[in-house]
């Protein structure tokens, strides 16, 4: 008989192996140290997991990860409705958060459009984008999608569905990264700044 | 008011970035990721967290992680009882027994000894090898421990204290490892391959 690990630590191992960015290797580090650091701390652990599983849903309006629905971002005052910036997923308002410059209010696709991947405008949250366009008080779609080949058939995608009159629809600009030199920058890069260039 | 994070999705943050090998932004992914998914899958993890910290202990006679007491190592008739394998950790049985060549027992130390951390002959097992000793069943300590200055050390003291004409005291071979070739080899390790010479 050779020797295994003992029954619920290869349980533990093969949960946390599921996780994302977790690997086998990791996954066995992992539990070979949480069977043996202090009991109250895994307790804890696993309280903080079911805790937030049960208490984070996303926002009906926005797609925000929020504990109140509407979540904070879209019932804050302060904050100027007349802007709506389009993401992809909830975790790419907390990048925008982070710079900090954005003041509108946001709005998550859930995806972007991929045919390659069956991806359709059925599976993003547009008709929750109609019914918030439908209330008049959005006047610009700021996309704030990546720079790919997908991004970029998103991108026209919702500037011709969305855009009229009343709401015109902008996508981040595309360029030189801050603090970075030409040396840095690979050639499409590069082709998309001077497209891009403005009066200095 | 910027926007955060929910406050149980940030204590789930803490407690993940808390465990090794899981930085500030590995915490901040798995989180985030956690909170999306499967519910009953969160709860799952949950469960296997504190049900392998209850079940699993360390062997009372050799230190290693088990759910019966004393382990299956230490019980199983088909191990040769006259061959003590010293390691420092109990996850250290666990890479010899992939190796599968050594049938005998085993005898975590929990550490070595470390002047400069304050680690004492007191702070290892070394009192519970005093007594496994006793029996008068082991005759080979087998010392598999790392090659450094601490493991050198350690191994001295081991064979100082434990060695007898009844018991010898031998350490695994330094060398060359396996499958690799002179210019991948160090120069410590390449002289501890020529001291360690033998013949064909």
């Amino acid at each position: 008989m050779t020797h295994r690990l003992p029954e619920p630590l290869l349980a533990l191992i093969a949960a946390l192996s599921r996780l994302p960015g977790i690997g086998p290797r990791s996954a066995e580090r992992l539990g070979l140290h949480l069977v043996q650091t202090d009991p109250a701390l895994v307790a804890q652990l696993a309280r903080s997991l079911v805790d937030a599983r049960e208490r984070i849903r996303t926002c009906d309006a926005c797609g925000a990860l929020t504990e109140v629905n509407p979540c904070n971002l879209c019932t804050d005052p302060g904050r100027d409705a007349s802007l709506l910036c389009v993401v992809e997923r909830a975790t790419d308002i907390l990048v925008l958060e982070k710079a900090g410059t954005f003041r509108g209010r946001y709005h998550v696709l859930g995806g972007r459009l991929s045919p390659v991947n069956g991806v359709g405008p059925e599976d993003l949250r547009l008709e929750e984008l109609t019914q918030r366009l439908a209330q008049g008080t959005a006047k610009e779609l700021v996309l704030a999608l990546g720079t790919d080949v997908e991004g970029d058939a998103t991108a026209h995608y919702l500037a011709e569905r969305f855009g009229s009159p009343t709401v015109s629809v902008t996508r981040l600009a595309a360029g030189l990264p801050a603090g970075s030199g030409l040396d840095f920058a690979d050639e499409l890069t590069l082709s998309r700044a001077l497209e891009g260039r403005r009066p200095v």
